[in-house]
């Protein structure tokens, strides 16, 4: 049960990077929203490789058909059927690949856990994977967006050693994070990030970076103590994705620096609501939304297929130089935006979903 | 179903901090282990407040009675039912909770998703909620051992910004992390965080730190992509304990600053299978064990429950001055060494059964 | 995860025959309940051994004590642990169960499948297991009852070839249900039943019966097409008990015998509803309750532990007497009517929220 | 969380009668398994309707695509997409449906469930929702056949009031089934059953029958006590299928009037295993496979749709006559057949996944 997620709202993801297709199943969809394949098309668009000279080359226009569970542009309350063909297949690439396992990627345990694996390409440790996640969760978005008035922003907070300085997440809008390539709102890091990204690319090589998060307009009380926390399911999420290292929610590890009467967060009076005067917890106490904006941090590490010759072994242990052939980014980031927004959306609108079963 | 974790060992949590007692059920260990309350007793004592003047000065000795499937010293492959009373109850300490909710605590979240909250105490958000984790994952670790070889070990790794030096990971035992009474290894930094610590207590703060930890000898093939990645599933775990704000696995956020030729972890052979030369994954690749040692660390906040007074507002949002008389650790990471080792143990048993699950 | 039920009210049993004590853990009860323990222990009492001299001559007080989960009578919305302990053991009447499989029981398969066993009495496959079912299932029916109303009544309606006359299901009481010993609301026939049990236990013999079960009051809309279809989770639950081996919904078997022209419930105005003329369905269509009552009977074989001599062989093949010493029911269809109740509650409030999470 | 069965091997089902395709992903399917889509078809062939004049006249190719999980012929343990395009669409035919739910069918339910259902057929209530189980279940029979021998067989034991005779279900074959119309092994018998629907279909009217499955080679230990028991998963499995009403197994309701000395099963060895003289129990003790077949009953209705006039009324409570125009099998017992084969196969398989959980 390793490609299902989600209780209530749940999405099963299928496909291969060199098969037929891939996509998902979503189970558990309210019925009488309305939907069609331009709803979903939107951040698959934002996630496809060929958006720019940054990433790689391989053009896919991986547009998705609704298989099941719309109606007259409704949806009925049943599951709903996601393709997305696969296309520009070249599986020539890849042929080294079958004697000799990739460094940092997941050809050896795949083959050691199921003692098989797809011979070409990364199978399901492609990032590929993804699109499934991304169609189903633009569902969620939609859901949540419409009947909540939750607003979901991700951004490029950095890029190898460059940063982002402060970003003001209480109005950053999707526009302004596509306003350039590397997907910054910082306009002057982001071109120092441009810089870098193209230098990495040009030596062969590959870097990492961090995603930042906002999720704005949550009612207070989503989240399932003790064990499906509202930060605990999305560290869950995010560490599901490919080539994520790390997770922070509010402050962090850097709030293990911090001292208790530095760190808490004074309760005012906000309107109808309670709020905080800071928000270094990120938007959850104990586990439940608390009203103020989720706030939320993901590791990516460098990618790990560059074209420098690499001195590894193949299966048996043999010694063997590997210098990748096939086409690749040199930076994930900026197409993880879109995946982050769409992987926080089907956690919270599942954590909804859950919530709203105890409103008699 | 939110006091759940784990597919096939499955652990159900119950207890507020003032009831009758806490405790878990434990669904699906397998039968034929040999098992008794000494076993168990171990890791609670290791957790339990009142070890020394760091901790709260509450005395609890926090006793487990086994209730069931256990039968002569043998475990029966029938649910495990454990419990530990609940002592030194002083309700009285907590009567201003009622109308004024703590301060990045729980209290105003629970009240406005429940309707209703534990009146005194922290309820199910209190730190004491972990103790049917650890009964729980004391067993898992027993078993992990036994059949399996994987060894354990978690330990301080900074309090505020004291931070230990590197630690050898690959020796490391339980004896040595319990050598101080902050259970950090590096003795040097032990003795500066211990200063801190009662420097912190004696001015009525808290503060935060990290913990880390490494589990050795896993065999290859543990975590089953793509949602349940060994690591998403560490990190859901983790992030789900009180007082956690974030998670690294391997390289963590500084892997994000670096370039693939540096991060990959190239393949040699290490005797009967392959291994790594360096391990910046942190022993997971494509969220399957890789056979390296597995290394995450996790964050923890300063303790919210601070003796020096806040300004805040009550429930109806009126500005209201706070000051914790109640009993409170000034700083909970030492005595999250052995929760943390306990919430692993749970994650790596129940991937391990998943796998086994294949094996025809 | 098999000794847990449920989705949302999910409920954990726990405890063998012979130990501690049994009970359950109930996760995801809605907070703001009134309850305490004799709302539980009303259903315990209809349920346990010694009521008369129809049954088991043990006298088994059965008190359950709340653990978790509710503070001042109201629930918190978090786990509700419950434990009932165990008395009046005598584990030296089981002796020679170690060596022979006794027939029909579970002691052969338990032993294989596990590699171990309860040395004593059933185990978890005793009766005594379903003390944690129906103390669970009190506090579903209580909030069933309190939030929509909903009636359940089950009732003897065979025992042997003893079958019970038309019952009117509509203005059935539990009281009537009560008012004779084995349960039968016709007074007639439940005389002959009592009679035949008497005989059957005279005889140190066996008998088997027929509980029918009625659920008035539930709203349209319970039950989750495809799989978890009302009537299939209703089976599931049923068939999840000791000693059951068939079950029926409306007209069950006898329906297969009709044409669709007189099997087919008509649909009329009934109020703001519409409701059938007929109810062949046994109150559901497509899976999902219809408002009509929901009707259904489950088959209860003779209970398997008697007193006569039977030819059967030990664990290694060799044949051996077997005659029980034990203390035993010639029927256990009386004590099975609060069983099934309360499982129907289980089931019903689980797909209540289960809808309920739906209702925007 | 309704479209999803099964915890290790899980299918999830998506598609409605009259959109693009139908079909399901099955996560949790073993690597190494040769299969393509031939493995599959056989099964979707015998449940596809225009097989005989006795069903509906519909031809439907049903061809289905693997979508993923497989590569060169062999399974890669990654989730298996499979799809099958819907054909011969006749929207035309339900126009009314719009207005008046149907007599026992469900739209009425639907609507009050959702606030929405499919404007045409039934949708997801539709017998058409199967195909997706019975690709998914063609796997499961595979995998149970070549790695343990299991071997199941299904049959009609009725059809109305014509009951087939003793069958030998040690020795039946799927071919001896399939060797006239109506897939009953009693060839006098089905001869009767044949002349029968004939009447009905003439008549305009349906008739309902019984299903009889065995399932032989089964190895000790199958089944999860307490609640995932072989029978209960079992019952669930088939009591989620369209127009079932009820499961027995082994003696079933006929077991209800034995006494214990009769119905008991006496153990006597069989080899290296121990067996039982009679199998009343119908292969499970303690809710596990006790090694004998596994043998059990479901009832089905008869189908809902009729061309006779039906008095019943509108959404509105308006009374109105109605007689299906549309296609329709007069009995849908034979097709049934490779259906409750294959929903068996993927309640067994899963249970033989969490039994091999446990061994370690």
């Amino acid at each position: 049960m390793s490609s299902s997620f989600g209780t209530l709202f749940r999405v099963s993801t299928f496909g291969e990077s060199h098969g037929v297709g891939v996509g998902a199943v979503v189970d558990g969809c309210p019925a009488g929203i309305s939907l069609d394949e331009a709803d979903i098309q939107l951040q698959l668009d934002r996630r496809r490789p060929g958006q720019s000279d940054l990433t790689t080359p391989r053009d896919e226009a991986d547009r998705v058909t609704i298989l099941s569970g719309v109606e007259n542009g409704q949806t009925l309350g049943t599951p709903i059927g996601l393709l997305v063909h696969n296309k520009d297949q070249r599986p020539g690439d890849y042929g080294e690949m079958s004697r000799v396992p990739r460094p940092s990627h997941a050809d050896y345990t795949y083959q050691l856990k199921y003692g098989a694996r797809a011979s070409s390409g990364g199978g399901r440790s492609s990032a590929r994977e993804t699109i499934g996640r991304v169609a189903a969760g633009a569902i969620a978005e939609k859901i949540l967006r419409e009947q909540w008035g939750v607003e979901i922003v991700a951004w490029v907070d950095a890029i190898g050693t460059q940063q982002a300085g402060a970003i003001d997440a209480e109005r950053l809008t999707r526009q302004q994070v596509d306003g350039n390539l590397v997907r910054c709102p910082d306009q002057a890091a982001a071109e120092q990030m441009t810089a870098l990204v193209r230098e990495v690319r040009d030596s062969k090589d590959s870097i990492g970076g961090v995603v930042c998060c906002v999720c704005r307009k949550l009612p207070v009380g989503w989240g399932e103590p003790v064990f499906d926390k509202l930060e605990a399911v999305l560290a869950h999420a995010m560490l599901s994705l490919p080539a994520t290292k790390g997770f922070e929610i509010g402050s962090g590890f850097a709030g293990t620096r911090m001292r208790g009467s530095e760190h808490n967060d004074l309760f005012v009076a906000k309107g109808e609501r309670l709020g905080t005067l800071t928000n270094h917890a990120g938007g959850t106490l104990g586990g439940i939304s608390s009203g103020e904006n989720l706030l939320f941090r993901i590791a990516f590490k460098p990618v790990a297929t560059i074209g420098l010759p690499q001195q590894t072994c193949d299966f048996s242990g043999r010694p063997v130089e590997l210098a990748a052939k096939g086409r690749h980014d040199p930076c994930v980031v900026p197409r993880a935006v879109p995946i982050v927004e769409t992987m926080a959306a089907l956690v919270l609108l599942d954590l909804a979903l859950r919530q709203q079963a105890r409103s008699a």
